[in-house]
């Protein structure tokens, strides 16, 4: 299979100049609000996107510098295999993460409830729609036990 | 901001040999079975992703062509801004589909609910967590007035 290459389409502009103390997941930083500068070439694409009150960001996870395939998560103290976890390691470093979006002006999207670190290169803007998106696991794996707490759990440098 | 290029993890195998008849969503392939085969290499990342029932899928949407910046979907009779649209003509053609995991033997993982098309190159998995992705939007956009039906809405050859 052949590598595959993506151009970033912009970049994401928020208060966290460094991974570590940032929130671990979006639902973790509710309310901090970031912005999403979109190179001009997209900007047809954004038509009709302020109609949605939540985006699906995909980004790469830029300051990550190796895969790992096995880590321990921020919210468990056991090692666990990298697919099973949302550690930025995996062998591809793909971000995602579900944003409310705010406003939209030309080419930029003000955006909160952010966990992402300022200067992101952005791939993809996806609208978030429940029938697509929401499903009722029954089996949520080493989570189930993992006693940390998502809201107030923030990020160290176990992964830079 | 540079290119970023990524190595396909494994293969997806599914039913689809076409993306025309497929389902549009993951929801509308409700029940058809797939298959993950990854790459030998990262079977370590694999461990304790058995434990949950959901995966997040990330993958290359091989057969598109060319980005459109203004797109029809499927569910819609209008043009809508591709950004605003889950059409794979997004100019990093990535896929994201949450599909229920059955059974993982070795490098081999069963799953179902899948709108994949066969030997799709898979860049990602992630374990689907509500407390990570679960949103409840306001706004929905075009789709509040999209009268189609998600479950038996099937794609046709307008996207590739």
């Amino acid at each position: 299979m052949e590598p595959v290459t993506y151009k970033p389409i912009g970049r994401i502009e928020t208060p966290y100049t460094s991974r570590e103390g940032m929130p671990i997941q979006a639902k973790g930083g509710e309310g901090i609000r970031g912005r999403i500068v979109l190179l001009p070439a997209y900007a047809k694409g954004l038509q009709d996107l302020g109609g949605f009150s939540h985006l699906i960001l995909l980004y790469h996870f830029h300051l990550t510098q190796d895969t790992r395939l096995v880590v321990t998560p921020f919210l468990d103290t056991v090692p666990r295999g990298v697919f099973a976890t949302r550690s930025p390691n995996h062998p591809n470093p793909i971000g995602l993460s579900t944003v409310r979006l705010i406003e939209i002006r030309e080419t930029v999207l003000e955006i909160e409830d952010v966990d992402i670190v300022n200067g992101t290169p952005l791939l993809d803007i996806k609208p978030y729609v429940p029938a697509f998106d929401h499903r009722q696991p029954e089996r949520l794996g080493w989570l189930e036990k993992a006693g940390a707490d998502l809201q107030q759990t923030r990020a160290d440098k176990r992964f830079i």
